[in-house]
Parts: C-alpha cells; structure tokens; sequence
C-alpha cells in the first residue's frame, strides 16, 4: 500500500511528519514523499528541506492521498498541476486526507464539496468557500475522506486511519511505540481554552517569526 | 539563539521535527539541522531524507543542543566524532536537550553521569550504563539537562523548553499555534496503559517492519 505525501514549498513539517511516522509502520505500507519534482523541498523555513523522491505524477494512484498543509498553502488554491494530481488521485484511491491547511488544497481540488471537514483554526471558516462545512473537530471523517485540524492533530488522524487499515490493535501498537501518551506542559492547544492574549499572540506568531527569520514571505 | 539538532543515519524523524515545529517559532531562534557532513540524511526508513545544512564541527556552540533518537543510535555509542561534538557542545550550552534513545547518545557521550533521565520505554535501563538513573516520566529536568521520553514526547519536551526560553505565553501560543490539543483515539501510549498483547507487538513492530520494508537492518 501506497501512502502519498505531496510536500510544496513552505508546507509544515510536522503535518507531514507525524503521519508518516505513524503509516510506515503499518505491514506492507510505503510512503512516498512527493514534490513538483524529485529533491528538495523546503518547509515553512528555510531552516529545514526534505526529500521529494518522486514527482507528483510519478505516483498517479497511491493507495492513500495525505496532503500537509503550510504556509506555502494558499500560493497554489489555483494551481492546476498539483490540484489536478490530487484530484485524480482521489477518483483512485482508497482513502483521501489532509492536515492543517491541506484542506483547503483538498477543497480546491473539488474533493470536500458537501462533506464537513477541519482545518487549522486560523483558516477553518475558509472551507466554506470550497462548498464545504467547517467543522471544528480535531478529526473529521466523512467516507473516505478524513481531514484533520491544525499541524500535530496529524498524529491522531493517522493513528485513526491506522486502524482502519490494519485493525486496531496494530495502531494501539504504533501509538505505543511512538509513546504518544501526551502530557502538554500547558493546556492552551484549542482557541477555546486559550486565554484573549495567547489567542492575540498565536494569530501574529508565524508571520512575526517567518519575517524575524527572513526566510519565508 | 541557535538550536541543533545532530541528524545520523536512521534516526527518527518525529523526535527531530516535533522539537523543531515548536523551537523555530520562537523569538531569534534560529534551527540548524547537522549532519556527518551537510547533505541528506535517512531517517529510520529510507523513504524519508532530511538535508543537513552544517556538519557537526561546523556549529560547535549552540545554545541549544537537542539530540533525537533512532534505530541508528546503537551503532554510534562508540562514535567519537559524535559523542565529541556532544560533549564539547554541553561544555557551552545553555540547554541540553534529548528526545527518544538521545538520551544514550548524551549518556555515551557522559552529560548524564549521576543524572535522573529518561528514554524511549524500550530503552529506558540502558541508561543505567552511563551512570544516569532511569526514570519513568514524559519529560525529566535535571539543571540544564532535559531528557524526554519515546518519539512523540519530544514535543511535550520543547514546550516546556520554549517557556524556559521566552517565558510561557510565548510557549502557550506556540502550542496553539500548533493545535497541539491531543486526543488519541486509543489510551495505549505507556507501558502501563497498554494491554499484554499489544504491548508484545509493540515490541516486535519497529524491528519487523524495518525487515519487511528491506529498507535498514
């Protein structure tokens, strides 16, 4: 089974990373990392690069669609070439997700057209464009189609797939063995139970920092 | 403020890029991933490469030092020209840092002589080899040093860092930032919360799929 991943300039690291981490453990799976072509890709930094293997139409028919979201998201709602892969890979595939802003890329592919889907907070209201219904939960299925909100709710969306791929106990597995047994220092990872000033810092943080860093516009 | 993360041949990419998601977004911090020499690096599985942008040598004072772990790890507990790099690096640093089987790479390298820390569940004895005493929790403080447990662990571990750093507004933004609000579909993500039989396959997981995938011994 084929799990792919389609990384584009400035997409987040951990969107891409938690669920691979998770899927490559599965029996039998392979995950390809994808890019516009075979090389590097670099993440919302330029502090960070990953390995593309393939290109986006190398691989026309994985088995799973897993599409990280990023900074770099909203540069391609109208770029035909990678809208295009997703949306052929998803007539194909078995199961079609996204982390983050990923959805917005899966919605303008045409894919969550009437379904509910998540998003990172920031962007959730933006999935009504794409005929959608925001939806704020951390995992959101609908079919085959399963979307997850912001960066690291990628690691609960994956252990969720991984079970229905494989059966639960191989992901209860995968969750041991990742020790995702989580113990956040602080309990403000929701816009409902952040106070109005993390809330205020949270929305000028990645600009502030892209900027600060002079890496990414 | 400078944060390096060594990369060696198949370490675990979730224990660098968790870390690294969270630290980045910090104020003037600057991540700097390294490597034997700069160029790519495999993690556990061939299917994922991360470009080293420094040689070890080439950044021997970082403020930050966070070391992930790894099925390569074993093989480099002898490694001088590492466990140097480590030892010279913590002779500086303002944090010393681990995630996952780090913790014998510092413990080899000699930062955790008469130290309480922690590993990955299947390592955790190991450490008693380098004069450190195993301890069961998520993240283990001891002054400057910082070990955390398995994989997943290391983004509780940077959170609690990012609040030593820039104070803990800043780090709860990150958090929402990073929608880091868990919920795992399955409570099996400790030894003590795993049943019998998920706990054996657990055990056997990495190892057989490594084999099966043909991608590393």
């Amino acid at each position: 089974m084929i799990v792919a991943i389609p990384l584009y300039d400035r997409f987040t690291a951990l969107d891409a990373i938690g669920p691979y981490e998770v899927l490559w453990r599965l029996p039998g799976v392979e995950v390809r990392f994808l890019g516009p072509e075979a090389g590097l890709v670099h993440a919302d930094t330029t502090m960070l690069g990953i390995q593309a293997t393939h290109a986006y139409e190398d691989v026309p028919r994985p088995e799973v669609v897993m599409v990280p979201g990023g900074t770099g998201t909203r540069a391609l709602l109208e770029d035909e070439r990678l809208l295009g892969w997703i949306r052929t890979a998803h007539e194909h595939s078995t199961w079609t997700t996204s982390v983050c802003t990923g959805s917005l890329l899966l919605g303008a592919a045409g894919v969550l057209d009437g379904l509910d889907a998540t998003s990172h907070w920031a962007a959730l209201d933006d999935l009504s464009r794409f005929g959608a219904t925001p939806t704020s939960r951390r995992v959101v299925e609908q079919g085959k189609v399963i979307t997850a909100a912001g960066v690291s709710s990628g690691i609960d969306m994956a252990l969720t797939l991984a079970a229905k791929i494989a059966g639960e106990d191989e992901a209860r597995a995968i969750q041991l063995r990742i020790e995702y047994d989580p113990e956040p220092p602080f309990d403000s990872g929701s816009t409902a139970k952040a106070s109005p000033e993390v809330l205020e810092l949270a929305r000028t943080l990645s600009t502030r920092q892209l900027q600060g860093a002079g890496t990414a516009p």
